[in-house]
């Protein structure tokens, strides 16, 4: 049994080459999202990966330079952001357990009184963002998308003004769940602002470079190699992990923790997000997604990594 | 930082005497099980912890040589039985992602018409021995103890009959799930004789050493290393371990993802099975309970031990 | 406008006729209750009505006399059989609400804490039955048969074995309810006694002309015309009137309301039993089912006679 | 027995004076709306009562003349007009059936996707104003407002400006429904615009006697005797009186039906409109609510009406 310690002597680079051919029988087997036109478009037979290690290396293939939709991933950002801002009084607001119903679902959170299960559902995002929102007021988009420029070292990050249009357009039941939680004062801040600026967190546009960059604090205890910083304490990065292994990829977290075994975070844009604790940050890219709204190559190619590499907490 | 695969260098021993030392000031916050009689009157001081390490050496602290009621924790005898005899068949008639309700609730199983949400929810438990019921039959009740014997190398490993009797006759609310299984014919056995050798698999009384010991192939990709044996294949044993990830603490998946970062299963008499994925299998138990039923010292201790021996995965 | 008062002029013999006439374009459109043999086998097209005023004249037409099974219109016996014994203990353990949700769901039992919504919904009638068994004990069943006999003047009126036999093979999820609120300790007998005689008095045997007159006494403030005695005061009438008002017919009660606009109770056996409060009694049978498990030419023939008597109440 | 026909001879203006002076001891055990400051500073000890009959007659006692805001009794003339303008439709978008969960809940919306229980819940009145709003488009308001003047006969009937901006501020639960119903596309209309609309109809300001005079039509199979023309159909007046029997006083439907046994409607201006089927309109107005949001005084003074009238329907 290969140990993840020794997955340096791995050749990562033919890895990647591995999975990138070894995935091509998915294609054409999942949905890319089709609730707006901006994502609908997006071509399905993308695929990119990365992988940003702990020492400072640094591995990519396919499409992995190539900006996409980043949608829930985002809620990566405001919660550290959240976390390292108001600390432990977003728990208050928000819980810390898998909801086991849907990700934009009204019914548990009218039952537990508008308390959102956890940050990565819907109604727990836009808590999340209600926090941030109250530290950074009016100046909040730009924070938000700073954050994300930083953390990823590249300052051309931005949001897609097309997507965040015509995400706010569809947002109904987004604005069902930040009126409720509104009548439950678990927001503060007015229910539309909050919207729109959720939108637009959702529609920051990455690379899969940028994300496993950007993310990599996560496996290396809160700090960030490149910048020398801690972005969280170590406790705080356990957290987000924690989270991720349970909620972090809709309403998979038990399949997905056993085909990958690693804490992760998806969008419906086609993007995930995975962590290997002490090691590296992968991030993976392809749009079209599996029923349960992961990107199903990309869940396929995560799989073969963790497989190859002997990388699999579990 | 240390690497999990560098822990063989920390003298467990030592660790396990920090951990019984460090714990105390949590004896008194939590309560023991109260109803049923048998479980009520087990001292509250009680403390046991082992480890098994995949490379065969062991290391206990405190009562880990007292066998007590391991309740849930039974779930994964049942489990890794049904696994191995009928294999896929499990999953056609039991979910495998985390539940959001109560591990005794109706709800959300007649919401779901029947299947239950994973195999540690009582229901999900039931058709999981339903399973086990259809292979072995009338043998059934001696089977699981047979197969926790010899896993634990345990011959003495047995039922307590006190306790059986006392459960069967208070498990009027799986009684209930039992039924309303069998109205949705997702179980195939009569309710009754279920019910009755669910309310023995849960009576059955194991120490902690007992069960590090009959759990450590978890940690091993499914080999027994004591017996040179694979007891169950390299992906059942992370199936197992992906569902005790999302699902193995009641309510508490994510808090204890965040304070222990291992895959566990615990039960209501206070104990708790950890897996180190490729490294150990610990065991704890401290009778207390937090609100969620896991043991609350048995928490601390193993928050703790992953502390001073740096074995998170997460 | 015809006035209710006036019907007494109205050939109810005639108009008994007409309804059996015009009804036929019905037969067919529905199903017979299929769940266990004994229904299954009753013959689609029968049909029988009978009407009891207050004054003390009958009328029938078709399968009048003829016994079929009540089923839950038997909920109706055992409602008046425990509020006359003990009165208004029985809406501390039930309420008195419509349901909005299935007759033998478990959801809302769950979370209303173990207390039935309103008598009519199985929990409610297994709580009621729970009542008269404290009061009548061992010789409840036949109590209950007792009761239906007097009141009908039918000294033949008996349970239905085959029926009783078959509906307890099959009670499994009213066996989920029994045992669910046994948890909550809504019932005070065991289960499984509960659940049989449950099952017993479902499956009592009366015809369109027994229930006719059994029921009388509800238009009648509470007072057998043919007996000459008080059997329920005023206001135990009138609750029981508006409990069938708003929770009589399954999920129906609002078009029925509509259709008919009277009090009733029905059953899978096709029976329905409305009430014109201060006029008459009426009892129609056909065993073809509505989606919502109310005779569908049953329902039909009761609005055609209000629309031929303006007996409607709404 | 008195039969309904001859409550034409008892004095219905001593019955009012009696129940004026017999409701005394109710006032003071509910609680006046406090949810915006325009309900909360209403007095009250207000007490008014007004019966309009098919035949012309009209009875009143207290403050029977004086305005106040009917909140959701406006719920009928929407109905009204709905089904009168755009008929059977109406009934393709919200269901006939009593919901068994609160009138503001989001739960049974989100599980029968998007189609509201009834026309009474928030939900449903939504739906039924979004249908009048596809008829009558910008001028809706107005038309809502002419529409209760001309069938109250009283053309100073009008909005009240304040109630309507405060309820507007704080229909943040109601914004919820209306973006959930949106999200099912259940509405037509934009979310905000239909919240706006309906904040209004609540605003509507009317008598006791205005009401009574408006709603007679129900009681006297859709024709208004006053306009001597018919408002609706006699089975669009049933439908309505069948409506309000199951579901129009909140969770009480039940409770309301054995107290008071008449088809009813309640605000939480504490105004209350009942229907006596082929003879009268009865409107009651207190403003202390009981828990379910209905007139405490209101619905004891029914009660007691009823009582001296004979005229309970069940």
């Amino acid at each position: 049994v290969t140990n993840p310690s020794d997955s340096g002597a791995v050749d990562l680079g033919a890895v990647l080459e591995t999975v990138r051919s070894e995935i091509r029988p998915y294609f054409g087997k999942g949905r890319v999202a089709s609730y707006i036109p901006a994502l609908k478009r997006v071509p399905g037979d993308k695929f990119g990966m990365a992988v940003a290690l702990t020492d400072g290396r640094e591995f990519r293939v396919g499409d992995a330079a190539e900006a996409f939709s980043i949608q829930s991933i985002s809620k990566l950002f405001t919660l550290m952001l959240a976390m390292s801002t108001i600390g432990n009084e977003v728990w208050r607001r928000v819980g810390k357990e898998p909801s086991g119903t849907a990700f934009n679902s009204l019914v548990q959170l009218e039952y537990e009184k508008g308390i959102p299960r956890n940050p990565f559902v819907n109604a727990g995002a836009l808590v999340v963002l209600d926090c941030v929102l109250q530290r950074t007021g009016e100046r909040t988009a730009d924070v938000i998308r700073d954050y994300a420029r930083v953390l990823s070292r590249n300052f051309s990050v931005d949001y897609d003004e097309a997507v965040f249009a015509s995400e706010l357009k569809t947002a109904h039941r987004n604005a069902a769940i930040a009126n409720l939680l509104r009548s439950h004062r678990t927001i503060h801040h007015d229910a539309e602002q909050l919207l729109a600026l959720y939108c637009r967190q959702c529609a920051l546009e990455m690379s899969c470079l940028d994300l496993a960059r950007a993310f990599l604090p996560l496996a290396h205890a809160g700090v960030s190699p490149s910048l020398q910083e801690a972005i969280l304490t170590p406790r705080q990065a356990k957290r987000i992990n924690a989270l991720m292994m349970t909620s972090g990829v809709y309403d998979s977290a038990g399949s997905f923790a056993f085909r990958v075994g690693l804490p992760a975070k998806s969008g419906v844009g086609g993007g995930i997000v995975a962590i290997v604790p002490k090691h590296c940050c992968i991030a993976v890219w392809s749009p079209e997604l599996d029923r349960s709204g992961n990107s199903l190559v990309g869940t396929a190619a995560l799989e073969l990594f963790v497989q190859l590499t002997n990388l699999s907490i579990l």
